[in-house]
């Protein structure tokens, strides 16, 4: 290995050198006005150390009062955030030359907005917290679903993320959703609009489109895609409603597909497992796939069978 | 920026503190004995360096015998695992006043009586490596599953979680579990009993239930719940069996759904890809679904056909 | 916790050791022959600064030119890549015998061979951010695809993983595709063949197999399979075509299974979400599941219903 600066070296780092100057669509002059997903990642800790501040204080610093630990982690969001805001809006701005004082001052702005909305966000967690203890007999507690769930960690990003989406952050809040959908299988688009009281469960899977409206109380088991019908079109469909209208109450099972941008679930429906939705369904009702012929064999004998229609289970929730 | 700490910031912590006087339920008030995430990756990661000792030794230290090596990480886990422990015995215990001498020592009994398990979970999981090497055409050996193969991490952190569940460790045991969901899609709840020889390939999207009893010698492919019908009862379904029962030498290909608590997959039976079983099947029996009626369209013809029904190949496996 | 060193420990530290010497199937001889995934995936991310140096370029060390800064990243690749492959070439020798310095200089010459190709790679993945762009109306710019988009990291750490497949490397190509499998819920194996312009949408719980061939211009959705019939051979399999073939300008619907090692879909043909494909499609075609039965309940009414069939929409895509 000792003599690893050679002529080999030389001439890979000459032909990649040469490759940086062929100004492909992967390369960018504003080198210097990239974000950090590192740092993003860093800031949603923090955020949810803010958030959760029971359940996330550091065990290290007893004497920090809760006020002076809160200033701390503020102000290192607000630095920090601050900061990813103004690269992006470099990024995206049409020149080098516009006023960076203007720029960190509308970052600053929009980030003292965004934490603003922190009390409103934790009354929202708390709707969601309860939705995930109510809808789930495996849940031990509040704080179990604060500490592993991963729908709520999902929905967690999600509010934060849209909040700077409706602020008109480029590229970070997409950053923010990606990086739960990485940590929880749950891929929500900033972009998508959700009421209160959202439980998901186990989650993995799950797709939520760009253009999405979702009510109050809904619940959405893992493998759901609420999606659009077809993307032929390509980048022509930008800011069309491509995905589907959920209203209150609505249930939705595991595998469904819910798709298009005309397609309206109706208040209190339910959709059943492994469904593949396409057009609207009215309220208070519940969608089931017909029973599934299955094939049974068994040595040399072979049957085909209906399963019998599925009977309401005790809750009255015929559906699955 | 120079002026952050401005009236500004001032506002926005009085905001959150008087938000944190709320008394919401996301909050709490044992902030000082909660678990730590990081510490109980750090436990999972030190476990397995025991574990499979031979893989996951430092290359720095070349120095340390075996012993000095597992004694040092045993200590540590040891050290940390206790703590972890007496946290999650203190959050719920039902007064700050209970002994904290009496819960330390009840925490170290337990962590001493998961770590005399591990000749057992090593016994465990060479079978689990073994049915894994034996299961996939693409495995090139043991050290490729035991590095790679998500499916095998996550029944690594299973069994140690399920462990920890029979020794009524609250709350960590699903933690770790969640910490392999989220690294590996596949959400296993650590109250499942799950036997020996059980492979998962891929993995991503696998959900097992909180009461699934599951045999020796399963299979299980991707995106294949083991699931309850209807969780629609919450929290009044608690300790009911809501998930099935899979007897030994089943096996379970990609995207099956098998749902509720009465629903007993035989010994030996093959459930096709896709299916959507909501009740029994028997034992020596393969069910799939009945040949997809499938449209084709080419230009302006269209038509519509079923599969013809499919072959046996020839490993005698016309199951899917 | 204080006399933590008892005899509890050691009786643990014996029971242990003891175990070690059972010589488990997950016991290795090879202790300092293993490769080591935090440094490969400190590679990946090297190598991703290398390969999009405008987007991932340090913003603490504005004074490197990108020379200096390529050459920087190159050594540290070449460094640390070669030990890792001399590692497993270590490893999958027939003795510890094995001249080390012949070792050493075919891992070096790996590397070099590996590194050359970052040009080519460059081209490469510039056609596959320009297809995720053109395929995604959700997509803001080629930024956003390169910072956040799943697909495009999964295809990234992919293309990679082929090279050093193709250059005979064991156990590193797969340990770097299941980094990228757990980051993004989606498992290539480094052994399919993928062509130009590639656009994996969304993602999760995407499965590519070993042995599946892929042409240009291909588009997969979340929740694919191209995948086995059966495994139920196991090793026995080893080496046979058993992965479906994938012509040029095929789109495939979320949660499609395509299934076979003589299953060839056609250029041109568009699977419709949910299908589950076992026998060739031939080209042009578009093959979607005929109208799916649903069973609609509205108290104490019930009705099925076919729904309708889909229409073609605007881009006359009327597959799903």
């Amino acid at each position: 290995m000792e003599n690893m600066l050679n002529d080999e070296i030389m001439a890979l780092v000459d032909d990649i050198l040469a490759d940086y100057e062929q100004n492909r669509k992967i390369d960018t002059d504003k080198t210097y006005s990239q974000p950090d997903k590192a740092m993003i990642t860093n800031i949603l800790s923090n955020l949810q150390r803010i958030i959760f501040h029971g359940y996330y204080r550091s065990q290290h610093y007893r004497i920090y009062t809760a006020q002076n630990n809160l200033s701390m982690l503020l102000e290192d969001v607000l630095f920090n955030l601050s900061k990813q805001i103004m690269l992006v809006l470099e990024n995206v701005a049409a020149s080098d030359e516009e006023d960076s004082q203007a720029l960190e001052e509308k970052a600053y702005d929009i980030c003292i907005a965004f934490l603003s909305k922190i009390p409103q966000l934790r009354a929202s967690l708390e709707m969601d917290a309860q939705a995930a203890y109510d809808g789930d007999p495996a849940a031990a507690g509040i704080d179990e679903i604060i500490f592993s769930y991963p729908g709520f960690y999902a929905i967690f990003v999600y509010r934060i993320a849209h909040e700077l989406q409706l602020l008109k952050v480029p590229l970070i809040p997409r950053m923010m959703t990606e990086i739960a959908h990485s940590a929880t299988g749950i891929d929500i688009h900033p972009g998508a609009a959700i009421g209160s009281h959202f439980f998901m469960d186990h989650g993995t899977g799950i797709v939520i489109g760009e253009t999405t409206i979702i009510g109050d109380h809904v619940k959405v088991y893992q493998g759901v895609t609420i999606g659009a019908l077809s993307t032929k079109g390509g980048q022509k469909l930008k800011n069309k409603k491509r995905h589907p209208t959920i209203e209150d109450n609505v249930t939705i099972y595991s595998n469904a597909s819910i798709l298009g941008g005309e397609t309206v679930i109706g208040r209190n429906a339910v959709i059943g497992g492994n469904t593949f939705i396409t057009k609207s369904v009215p309220a208070d009702t519940s969608v089931s796939i017909a029973s599934p012929e299955l094939i049974y064999r068994y040595g040399d004998h072979k049957e085909k069978e209906k399963l019998g229609e599925m009977n309401q289970d005790e809750q009255g929730d015929w559906v699955i």
